[in-house]
């Protein structure tokens, strides 16, 4: 694993869920990329004991967290500290692109 | 500290040294923005139980992992694991912008 990657080159479909791919992990920290379609969804839910975060990078997404829903797009950064329910909707016309970085990383 | 921000309203510059901001903190994750004008440097330096990435989200800079050294512009997303010596330099023209994850957080 290198320590430089273009997140472009880890976009991709699925057309029965949204796309996941690892870009980087540590014993600390886990880096991915989420690439939902139209209509995409990452169901609402938490982890008890891991901080996230999203960085929308292309495309715009519908995210709740906790209570709160909002629609972001492109440079829009959205926290989902541990214990706190959180999921996203892709309610728009393009793919949605988000860096994901969960530490610590998923077991 | 609200869940949603824009990276935009986190981007400032200092004359003296390059300008941090930070976006969340939480027991396992600080996620911030560190901007660089032209000419700033950011020294090598490693965090011996952190890990960290970096997500260009404007600009470019020069960035030294370990013994690799590569310039990296917008949409690149660079890995320092915990123990590896990092930093970079805006060798550009324009301000340089990166959002930062470090995990843990600074104490």
């Amino acid at each position: 694993m290198g320590n430089f990657e273009d997140y472009r080159n880890h976009v991709g479909a699925r057309p029965d869920k949204f796309y996941k791919s690892t870009l980087f992990q540590g014993d600390m920290m886990m880096v991915g990329l989420n690439c939902l379609e139209p209509g995409q969804v990452q169901p609402v839910h938490d982890h008890a004991d891991q901080d996230k975060v999203y960085v929308v990078l292309e495309g715009s997404g519908r995210f709740t967290v906790g209570d709160e829903t909002q629609d972001a797009g492109e440079g829009m950064v959205i926290w989902a500290q541990a214990g706190v329910a959180h999921g996203v909707e892709n309610v728009g016309s393009t793919r949605l692109s988000v860096l994901v970085c969960i530490a610590p990383p998923p077991r």
